[in-house]
């Protein structure tokens, strides 16, 4: 059994508390069990470099963890001068995962920068992230278009986030923080509500995985990503 | 008039949500109008370097703001690899200003680390970190005294900070952003009910101001005072 | 047809020259097509902090690319004075990868550092990181063997990665530079000679991609892999 | 009695030694006791980045210590990499400080750099630079109408800057580094010779004080001040 | 006897391998003994700042070592964030060198960056990278006159560079590691084949030398100077 | 005619202003004309790490320039958050020279860092702060003795420093600013009133030089060496 008496392939309790900050363009502080992550969507008009000279937009995503998020503090990264290995690699994969969601032709000549700042981790802070961050993303578009600086939402369709891991032989599905650090194989999965992959990362810490896990892992998680897209539309209403 | 309809001496809405995160020794989202600020207390069970060989306790502070605390988005302080001369510098006087209400010999050879994250800035985040932060620090040093760990609780008494300043021509308690951006004179008290200062920072960028005009504040801040110890007491509980 | 004449299941011309260096443990120049990556291996008896007090080994990576690898020069990132977030992802996945290969119980309380130095890139620097990194690292611990600093070589089995993609709608093997800028998708897979997955990392940089395409991918990279060990192997002696 | 003979209310022996090098538009050594800082003020015709577009100008600090300016070889900033938080505070306050002073309109599109760089410190080092600052600062504003570059001096008034503190009881004017490190309260006085207030910062370092406290250390900063301002002006000519 | 049986005015081995990378519009890869190094060098259509407004171009060198040249392990100067001081010093010894060597006028607005990394360090890499970094810089101007981007070539002489130093009382040329470390007095000559000096650089570490001294190892580098530019010579071709 | 009427073999006015500061275990402010350094020498009883386990001491030193020792003002690099490229060369090649001067067996297991900042730049400032530098730790060194700290004084003989070049054909002592900037060779010389050299770094920015020129410019060195050593022990007394 697992420690919430959830069912393998149960998520954990998922909310969406939209709008939580008053300027940011979109925001909301998703809720997976434990695991609470600030999401906001800032926009500005500008481009990124690599576009100027193009009519495209930009989306990008950074994440920060509060020094108490965490069981035990972990130093701030900005006391420590710099970020470390796992933020720059969780926010580019946000960074990524959300242009799948988005046609950067339609967004026009600007930028949508996600923030996602972790309140208070228990397993799973990455795939939260672009879950939520997708959520305050759609609403910033929405924002965009009611105000018709664009004329046409850019949104294509919802991606969602989830962690799926083997332990104890078992697949399992949305794993928390001490499933997460027991786990023999452990994947995040991004995608869409009709399976389609946005990205996939799995590793088996120091061990190795076979083709037929990797597929129950894969059946998992999407269960799971058709559960949260149709929370996040709800969500964005 | 004041945009809230606040009267000249009136605090705005204040409220603290104690024990916000499950991990950290003490924790409260202290809430002046529309500015947050995520107070916590961490307990560390080591001292820093000055004081090792003896048998004393520190208190420390860190502060943030997440990027979209603000009406446009800030740069974060993490990937710009330093902290701004403003984060230090409050950061320094919120560490000052709680080593004030806590008996550092009764706290032990331990350190605190107050950590004061702000959600979203109207003005104010010095003060409502300050005032925060003495709760997390009051529900740490509580929790220790519960366990054990320390024989009598190291807080001597309630510290708590306000903003006040002049605002065409009138006295004003509790500052928001907009009227903190046109004040003549600005100040920063950190004191206790019973009217005993443990800092004041009063300043007049680019101006001067009078000692009658520094005595109509100071009278102002420690109403304020009061009431804002009175409400933090209520919240320790 | 590819610019190479290769057909779509075919690997680069692949070949380590051991050995490169004097001083290294173990050391290898690998090249696939025209990227050429040096892989050292660097012994040194002591334990990262996190194993402080067991008896267990680890495998750590660092990557760099020099300056003029690239088809116009990139800015040094000593210069710089931070390493990019590229830089960062890409050595975290290498030193994985490896871990997956040895056993740190019987590698004993010691680090061994694989340094992954890109002298030329056309595509795939990170498998051949990984491929050539895994030559590198069961040359140092042969020589570990060789010398009785340790009783019995800790490599469970060789470790390979190769890079797959879609181009035009058609699966290839071993992308190069070219062929990596105009993929519709893009994985890398880390696994063994017997099909067990290390770590598979797909991603649709803007699209969207489906399990179907993931199971093509997978096999052509299984493909892959089978002769890179065998080379592997050879190379090892 | 205090170690050098001095009353309570007495000041240090002050001495100013203008144009003490050749380049810079204002230059003074200022002495106060041992502690002796070089002020120095460079004007460039550039305006900081959030005046652009305006016709004001803009003055702004640097502070430093020498290595040896201490009892014990203190690390040079420069080799840590960056200023500590006690320097950033320091210069962040001539700042404001000596803004007061000028008619940032008069002075027009150029920026003033105050640099105050302690040759040897014996307390009240952060005093000193801004006594000396505006002393520098004047004598460059000066050699700026005598050239006429601006029309009229943009000079307001003086300002001055000392320390007081309360010592076993006893209320003191110009602490030394001896009292300041024992002193009960500790405050400085920003302000002029008509006795209005530039800026007031006292704390009580783990302790409070009462406003009776207060009322008398800011008497016995204005009389420091009021014979500070005189030297002031003499120095200046 | 020396450790390879050499004379003590005989250069180690020497070779030049160039071209070795395919994109850099120069490179050799230059080996003295053990001491191995890639020399590239990048031509860009842009200038320094000191030049802009000019139509001088400019050549700088950038100069690394690869963690594992050295016996043990060297820290990445990417992983500490920063050049360590005897790096800044080489690579500016470098660029002075070899702008001796060119005509800037000549060059045009265009700035030449020589990247000289050092596979494998067995002493002499300063010189081994200032005598590849000419033959790199050779390469790439006359590649600029094949393609009529500049209508002369702009080098004006070979410049080539090598150690001398006393052991034992012995003076002798091309001091490898081992005889670095022990040598009385190490001097670096940078120079043309008709005996110009473009830089020397002589030191006793911890020891002073004769000006007799000096004039024999001045004889001695020259000796070996005329050598080296014939070999340079034949490798531009 | 130079611009301050001296012949071309006249070092500029020398002077030493020992004990310039209260706590330093020597202390000197030198000057060679306009040229300001004050120079310290601090004594700490500990070994840099490369002698641990030995009986040795070690002198290294560290060189600054304050803000608006120059022309115009530079910017300061404790803000730019690290030193430049010439300040680490400079003070490297300081510490070397000083190592030269002194027993570091004798010296036994401490420290001196000799500290060398410009109050104000007219050229030579690195030769003045060797110079200097020397008669700091020879002032340390006795205040060692005359404590019985240690019971031989270490210093072996005095070591100076003089910059030469060539400025229209004509060779000249001791550079000022406005001749160094024109000079067509510039060579630093470190030596002793016996005509040993200590360091000699001799360089034609973009042209070459000759061994006759080399030869004249050390002999003209060694004239003002031999009057600065005089200078010098007249300083230590």
């Amino acid at each position: 059994m697992r420690s919430d008496d959830r069912l393998p392939d149960a998520l954990r309790d998922l909310s969406f508390q939209t709008n939580f900050l008053t300027h940011a363009e979109g925001s909301v502080l998703v809720r997976f069990g434990q695991t609470r992550v600030l999401c906001t969507a800032s926009v500005e008009e500008r481009q990124p470099q690599h576009l100027s000279g193009t009519t495209k937009g930009w989306v990008t995503a950074e994440y920060g963890m509060l020094p108490r998020a965490t069981h035990t503090r972990t130093k701030r990264e900005a006391a420590r001068g710099q970020q470390t290995g796992r933020t720059i690699e969780i926010q580019r994969l946000i960074g990524r995962s959300l242009r799948a969601a988005i046609d950067l032709d339609l967004l026009g000549p600007r930028t949508i920068t996600i923030d996602c700042d972790v309140l208070e981790a228990d397993g799973g802070t990455r795939t939260a992230s672009i879950t939520g961050g997708f959520v305050a993303l759609a609403l910033a578009t929405r924002k965009l278009r009611s105000q018709n600086v664009i004329l046409q939402d850019p949104i294509r369709f919802p991606v969602a986030a989830i962690s799926v891991g083997i332990i104890d032989g078992e697949p399992r599905l949305d794993l928390d923080y001490a499933e997460d650090s027991s786990a023999e194989v452990d994947m995040n999965v991004i995608g869409t509500a009709t399976g389609a992959i946005v990205e996939v990362q799995g590793t088996a810490e120091g061990k190795v995985f076979e083709r037929r896990e990797l597929d129950q892992l894969l059946d998992l998680a999407f269960k799971g990503i058709r559960e949260i897209t149709n929370a996040q539309m709800a969500a964005v209403g």
